[in-house]
């Protein structure tokens, strides 16, 4: 449904062509500063018409702040949110009316409901991820002023053109020799590096929001060659979350990586979601991918390697968290494509409209979003079961071995 | 936590050496014939000592059931049910007590809980998945007496050794020129062929359940190669969910695939997900990407292809559903590790007792269950939508195509 | 938190001096004409202003929907909607920052947030009620068209005062002979008859909402000398629900009673609930109280009384749902209080602005939306049950008086 | 369905004939001793037999704790136990196949479900509150090692005959004058000092569990005289809580009353719910019936007066919890009644079968484990809020009475 979240949730609301968009935050902490032009700077982020690789609408996305604010402060109460849609020209998808576009949501949203919006695939418009973005700036408020968390989302690969020195697989050739374990080290020194430093300013350096000049034009060029062909391209984005507590996550059903990837998933063209090593590191042996233990600076124990990506047993272990998305192409696209009308006739459909040859550079900012809003939710969650532990008599009758050392 | 399910709800009880494990199921239709039987069947694919692949421990993992059935058909009401530990050697792992096993989850659970069972990971065991193959059964056997619905799981890869014909990408080369969009069909005739007729008796046939002659002895050999070395490996695991009727999944949140990525990175050592054509449809071009519709013989659309994993907008539609799950290798194995201790002190941990070299035959079950419940959940949902909808007068003020034509 | 429904779920947002107050309703039936119209009914009995009984703060309150509604009808999608604060004066109240004002929630609020809104109570504001009514316009709206539910919530006591005929006990003297069994019986001819006939239109006819012309004008009378004593008064509301379906309600913990229940005390300034004979019923022994079944005209089991409200065992059985719910005194008056402020500094506290002397004739509509609220998302919730079960084969080995006759 | 509560949850499973009912207790925290003592207490205190006044079947109610503890220590992980149906005696009740007992379960399960169990109402069987108790005892562990919470539940009428100094009004006449706000003090001195002292011994001294020897008594009388005439009798239990930290309770759907209405209206033959005065306060103006604030010895405010019950705006205040539940007469009776067989058949119902005449005096433990359930899930979240909001850093540009002073 429309909400997300156990204690920190988001609701949302709106489609493509109807007065609003909007969304309800509930749950967050009280006492936050908290001001419009935090939300807006990721709405910024994530409107289209931002360069020639996204789609032309040029959308103001200015958010009104309804509820749950005063002097500046959050009051812990609902926060009410809503962008006003301006661009609503509901005719110009109307060629497609005898048909479903190929792929789009369409066809399963008439399925579901029996009925479907005049624009046709209903909730599935981008434009429904403006709530998303929105919660997930004042998650990400709070998670930097409270515990200095960090979130940088960047595009790793568009097309087959990718991000060197990332945890994609740089080769993965099937069938190999089996006694093959040599491996190609998804986490380089210059990935970890990346992941360790990379801030947004930086990735918003580059149209494509990928961190690299080289890789980020050959990219621009790619989406230039699929947009003149009416034609789309997918891709993925890759995020990190630095500084991180350990000890979130709530096993069994809601490990961390569990509601991440669901949170991550539930994003619009998304089809596939890998944490630390992800596929890459099924082919690895465990000798080699386990993470060995060492005393860090501040006394607590870290990992020398990071296969897994921050969490373990479904709990984070106050590693970097990083993680990686699958887009699809976008399903619409400007070329006639041979197909069905809704009634079976068989014929060729041919899309107009404005439409975004690749997401993922506009994807940055959601998945940033979806991410805080993990962490955050995860957060009071984990808060609510240490606090109360920590008011029960200290155990005494464990072995020493079974219970944290120093509790306070 | 340990309850997973909006309608159709299981919640598991139990770690390795307590007394049972456990599930309760909650929500499974009234009138389904039901039997220990139908829920032993999945739980003896689960458990260890099937063949020199597992584990040796020989567990019997009888199902008790204890309530909700009357002369062998459910009433509705909660099923609860549990398996006891037979095999219960705590001091089995005494060696690690020191030491926090690299990779696996005794330091994130002292972290979280600021206490852990002395087997160490608690709930990350594998043995809490029982409760899980349990519920699935129940929820299966009601998708298939009603639906038709099948699930079958199977082995894709071991290490490097893939099933020829997967959606495994066969090679997926780094920055390949920009202007090859020639891919690399993920759903060759055969992929599709064995999607669509696959059986678990024929994944049975093999001891790695992966059905593929040869490539179950690669498989198999490289298993042994790990166990020989004290080591362990990872795998994939695809699965297959066929006759889903279309119009399941609940946008925005709770999108079919999102809730199926959450229920399977819930199994432990889950590290990946991807439905349809997932990571690698990232690089194919929407044209060829997109899924045509076409009439079926039954009246209905279908698509021609199925690069969407029957999936779209979040939502079912018709088609067989498939996605690929990564198992990270096994974090205990029997070689010794350069590590630190949970103080800090830096040591080589020598590891005991018996573990798996490689848990993706086991893991089979596990994804079908979890498969099994989110259908069986979503159905529940998509059923009262649409029941609900149906009792209103039928609409006759909106354009033809905005509504699902002969409406019952 | 601010979201109430497990499949039809409205989320709220929105205190008495923002910039509006709304409401996110998600799961509503698509094809469903509605219109603003159909939820500014319900809004516009809401608000204050309506009488010289209520506050004289004029609001206008006029409803802006913003989403889910194409042409007229549902999509399926969320409905969201808002109400703007026209009448905005925060400093109404700044007497009272010093004191918190005895029995309202300034204190709590402060206690639990750490921070409140300069109006005081934040949430507690009646003003938070709006996106309640207008969500339950919307669940009424299919109700009635789906299923012919009729709801209608009328004043039943202020102060002592109380409606004749009611299933308030008319004497309820304590410590009574042990040997006296006669009961006094709380479900009279005329009040059985005003629960089967009763509509909106007859209620409205009074300012008090008391459908009784001799005990409303007592009311009256009793309101307006509690507002010319700058004091307030309470009063109980006693609402009807019928044409409910057989089998609502999600045993053991969300029964029928239990989601109403739990509705109902979420309205600010409620502090009992009752559900048919309620507390009276206690006192009556088994052999009168139990609602003996005859078969009613269609052909389906009635009882001829019905001190069970319409609920036995969680569940609804076909007949009347009746239930009655307290509000407390309105906290607010004007009169002088002595009390202590923030710091505990003993003092007198003058509260000034506007407030109702009596809340429960604007309290009607906001009874009736949470109980179509709970019907609506317990009827989706069995509708999911039934028509699930209904796709099975007959079970045809169970004892006939365990199986549903006649099932569809 | 079977599980409650959001943080803290219990699920349970089990009716009368099936061979065990239970409960899987999640989120319980970690580092509480517990042992199955603790819970067999409570549990000894619900089951039948104890006293004439109860049903004769002499079940143990033995508990088996199954996981989530070591050493006597709860790990954090879920905690699943059972006990055993000893006492199977399905034929017992067969007399009643062709009836549907007048106002107990039968026709309604079997119209939610189209199937019930032989004994009948399936899961509103007493039996299934065993489930309940145990974890009940389990969250009181916690509350009175860590706060000092006590809860002591005790019988406060049967019938008509009630408890002196209660909440009960004492005389409640109808229609008096309209003049006479002269109010009967629903909070005698007797009854506040009984709600600030009362322990569970004292209340276990009596059989019927009513604190008052005449009383009970009469009470006990009045039982004996419902089961020689094979009637039965209902009643009202009233529960006091203790030590409540201010602020539990998440407005404004979860406001704790509401919660707490729920869960008590949850237990079998529950029809009525009041906290602090209930539906008598509804007669009491304002200015009498507001709590004052005074400095309280600790330096936090108190209240002079307690009509709120200890919830103010949906929050605790710190303020003794105090509330009452309506349990209805039980259904069964030994009596023969005229009414109707499933197929509409007039008849008359003979039933036979043990049946408790009164079920106020086992129901004690069953409120007093609910009321432990709904506060320690309250006490987690409300902790998750606390503890996350203090780390922000402190707010400086609000009113200092917007801000909860010396805040840590």
């Amino acid at each position: 449904m429309s909400t997300f979240g156990t204690l920190f949730r988001v609701t949302t609301y709106g489609e493509s062509h109807c007065a609003s968009v909007g969304a309800i935050i509930d749950g967050c902490p009280p006492g936050l500063k908290l001001s419009a032009q935090d939300v807006q700077t990721q709405l910024s982020r994530r409107r289209p018409g931002q360069s020639n690789l996204t789609t032309p609408r040029d959308e103001k996305d200015l958010v009104h702040l309804q509820s749950g604010i005063e002097h500046g402060v959050t009051l812990g109460t609902p926060i009410g949110l809503l962008v006003k849609n301006e661009d609503q020209r509901p005719h110009d998808y109307s060629e497609t009316d005898l048909y479903p576009r190929p792929s789009h949501a369409d066809y399963t949203y008439l399925q579901k409901y029996g009925i479907k919006a005049s624009s046709g695939g209903g909730r599935s418009s981008a434009r429904e991820t403006i709530g998303r973005v929105a919660a997930g700036a004042i998650a990400e408020k709070y998670l930097k002023e409270a515990h200095g968390i960090e979130i940088v989302a960047f595009v790793s690969s568009v097309g087959k053109i990718r991000l060197p020195s990332s945890n994609v697989p740089p080769s993965a050739a099937a069938n190999e020799d089996e006694d093959d374990d040599e491996i190609d080290d998804a986490l380089s020194p210059e990935f970890r590096t990346l992941l360790a430093t990379l801030t947004r300013e930086e990735v918003d350096r580059f149209p494509t929001r990928c961190p690299h000049l080289e890789t980020s034009e050959r990219m621009t060029k790619r989406i230039i060659r699929a947009k003149e062909a009416k034609d789309s391209i997918g891709g993925t984005v890759t995020c990190v979350i630095r500084n991180v507590p350990a000890g979130l996550g709530e096993p069994v059903f809601d490990k961390f990586e569990a509601k991440l990837g669901h949170a991550m998933l539930s994003i619009p063209a998304t089809k596939a979601f890998e944490i630390g090593s992800g596929f890459h590191g099924t082919e690895v042996p465990g000798s080699k991918h386990n993470d060995r233990f060492v005393r860090r600076e501040d006394g607590n124990l870290g990992t020398t390697t990071n296969w897994s990506g921050g969490v373990q047993g479904g709990i984070t272990n106050g590693e970097d968290i990083y993680f990686r998305i699958g887009f699809k192409s976008p399903a619409t696209i400007s070329q006639s494509q041979d197909t069905a009308q809704y009634d079976g006739t068989p014929g060729t459909l041919v899309a107009r409209g404005r439409h975004d040859p690749c997401v993922v550079p506009r994807a940055v900012p959601i998945v940033e979003a979806m991410a805080a809003l993990v962490v955050m939710d995860e957060l009071l969650i984990q808060n609510a079961r240490k606090s109360t532990a920590s008011l029960l008599p200290p155990v005494t009758t464990l072995p020493p071995t079974m219970i944290l050392p120093a509790r306070e």
